[in-house]
């Protein structure tokens, strides 16, 4: 049987900032990444949210990012492996306490924004990240980009991986996504977003911009949280999936 | 026989900004609290200072401050208990996570600077940290002033606790520390502070400013590592407690 | 003829949060008070919300708060004189860069959120703002709670000063604000805030909640710009005020 | 009659956090560059490092960094164009309110650290920094590295510009500076390290680690303020410029 996780980013409010419909789009995923106060989130939020996806009984997730809540993570930095290894340490620490005040266990950590995509290219990086989640608890699973250098160092390491796969994002040929800014970037459609994953689960393939069908690994897919039509769009590619017969999971085969 | 833990604030520096003597400082103190990014420390330096305690093998806790790296922790800040609770478990997760990652264990918590001299007084920030640090290690021992609310709600809600005293302060007649700033507030005399000590250690009494005897547990003597003087201080006070056939030790009875 | 300033503070999104419904409020305002980057703002938004005030042709302050982010700047701190001094100096000056980069003036400073708070009742830190102020423009206007010791310190020290109130508080006996929080400290009648206003602007009078009339200077009106109901609510009080006859103007006797 | 500059990076310690012998190496100096409470500085300290640098009667620079004070200002980080802009105009107001407030004037702005490094080779951030400059105050002297793009842009752009050259670092055949860390890259030997100094100044050439001449403009010299070896290398340099006959003054032609 088939079978794919929906995860979610949550918890990236921050004091008086609010971000996220974080209530509303729980209803439609299996697993949720919650910030840990480098790009996003602060102790409270993280406290909240962690009682949030407890309430749910959803698998929670460390979202570590790059020490600039101004630049919400996002932006690239020139950082060595050891800070990646000691920001990601750091992180999980953190949020595991919340969790585990609770009664409750983390079950993955997906890096966030650029240190995400900075370890789906750099294996320096992606090494150092998985050897931090390694280091603090070897039954975590690292979710990366599938075919990613991360996802790479995390099986090289023996850690449990999950490949993620974006429903509203093209891909090039090489497997890597369409840069944010260029043009045919995000699939604006939901039938067409629909269509790619229900594809990528089933068959193992998605077609590139290019116009060629290259082989991808589904593990979980990316719903994003903020935006005006996210609840709306989880809750449609919740459905659209569930109709396909694919079993929406958070576990790992 | 007698015993006394000696502790030290550690890893307080921050980027590119160093503070305290921390390598010079271990081979003279039985515990150490480490900084955890909050008000000082960064996460380089946290996963340093845990490999600097582990290879001295003397015992390690978390130093949860206030979030204010500009006011070192040291600024008086109108926070709620919710605050409070989720800081310390914030922080006491990050550096846990350092320690694991090597193997080692997590023995106590003191917060510092104004959140513990907050706590010193306030029976409901008092409560907040207690069943923070109880939430996340109900074997973890909590450390504040001797004679504190902090004390006090720590031993209510079962956890161990470690009354602090220090050497180089002068006492009130309520058992509060002179403030800093007030005359007198300091004793700069090595001989004066170990007589303070050793009388605290096995009398269990310590003349304050006004006069008159007062009771005071001392189960932990604060060792400060910052300061010219930091380094000849903690050796004569080390050396001193050991020739009074003063055991030193972390372990509590 | 009767006049009143109407001011709201803007400029309060940081990063990728967003905060404030700045443009739909600013055509029912005169002045604004632009965030300077301690308490909420960031370099870019205070140079976008600066171009948005001279596009308006509005009057422009600073809105100086105290360095917490995470606080919003509302959370009281214990801090010197002589560190509200230097933060008033410091925000005030990057201010003004971006007006002056585009020709423009700063006309007032407006302190925010807990360092207004205690500007209002703490004489040393009001002569500190004060002082600020004028050292860097003796031709601005310090506004300040209405009858607040930052008013006497601006006037002591030779400042113009532009005594603010509010439509949505209800006031004590003594003059001061409602606390936030204690029972009908807001009003959410629409009518009624306007009906205030209108009588604090023509008599000089406001009902305190113990039921007596009290004089308050009335010459500048602080609009909120956020919440649901802020711009209708802006709008409304807009009306009101010039169907009363009443001048809007950021220009002070 | 041959003539330099001597500038030091000043004001660079933050809250408790103490950096650099700025008393001390003041008076070898003729001009110093003010940190502006990005990647280091606060406001307390800028207005200590104004007074101090007022009190000698040396030329003031803003010294704006990246928004990085755990990494000093020196990690690269992808910004925009836009973004330099900001952060330059924001930091220049900030130090020059301090300034204006002592009835002093800012004579020149240099960008410090990673800020510095990317606007000498990228055309884009450098034109950015350029015009920020030249929007606050088109009088003020832009500092760069010698033969960079930054001059280039301030030329462009209408600044007067003053070159930077190095005493104790290495230099390449394309006129850029041996990359830290890289071998050979600094100049230990005090001697050496006049010698290149004088030799820039006199002849307009410096040899390259390669061993050929090349030509370089050196306007002015960058004197370190932080380091064991800081103040006597800055004594030396100083006493060596002046036999030499070369005046300093922070006067540019």
């Amino acid at each position: 049987m088939f079978r794919i996780d929906l995860n979610c980013d949550l918890g990236e409010s921050f004091g008086a900032y609010k971000m996220g419909r974080d209530a509303e789009i729980v209803p439609y995923v299996t697993s949720v990444n919650i910030a840990c106060g480098f790009h996003a989130g602060d102790p409270g939020v993280m406290h909240n949210t962690v009682n949030l996806a407890l309430e749910r009984g959803i698998a929670i997730g460390a979202h570590p990012g790059l020490p600039d809540l101004y630049g919400f993570g996002r932006r690239i930095m020139d950082i060595s492996p050891q800070e990646a290894y000691d920001w990601v340490i750091y992180q999980i620490g953190a949020l595991d306490a919340f969790i585990r005040a609770k009664g409750g266990t983390m079950r993955h950590v997906k890096p966030h924004g650029a240190l995400y995509n900075m370890a789906s290219r750099n294996s320096k990086l992606a090494d150092a990240i998985a050897e931090a989640v390694y280091h603090v608890n070897p039954e975590l699973i690292l979710v990366g980009l599938s075919g990613s250098e991360l996802i790479h160092s995390g099986k090289r390491i023996g850690l449990k991986t999950a490949s993620e796969v974006f429903a509203d994002r093209t891909y090039q040929e090489d497997g890597s996504l369409t840069p944010r800014g260029a043009k045919g970037a995000l699939i604006d459609d939901p039938e067409q977003a629909v269509k790619q994953v229900v594809r990528m689960v089933k068959d193992g393939k998605v077609r590139s911009q290019q116009g060629s069908d290259i082989p991808i690994v589904a593990e979980t897919v990316c719903i994003h949280g903020d935006g005006s039509h996210a609840v709306s769009f989880a809750s449609r590619i919740h459905e659209a999936l569930s109709l396909e017969g694919i079993a929406l999971t958070a576990s790992i085969r």
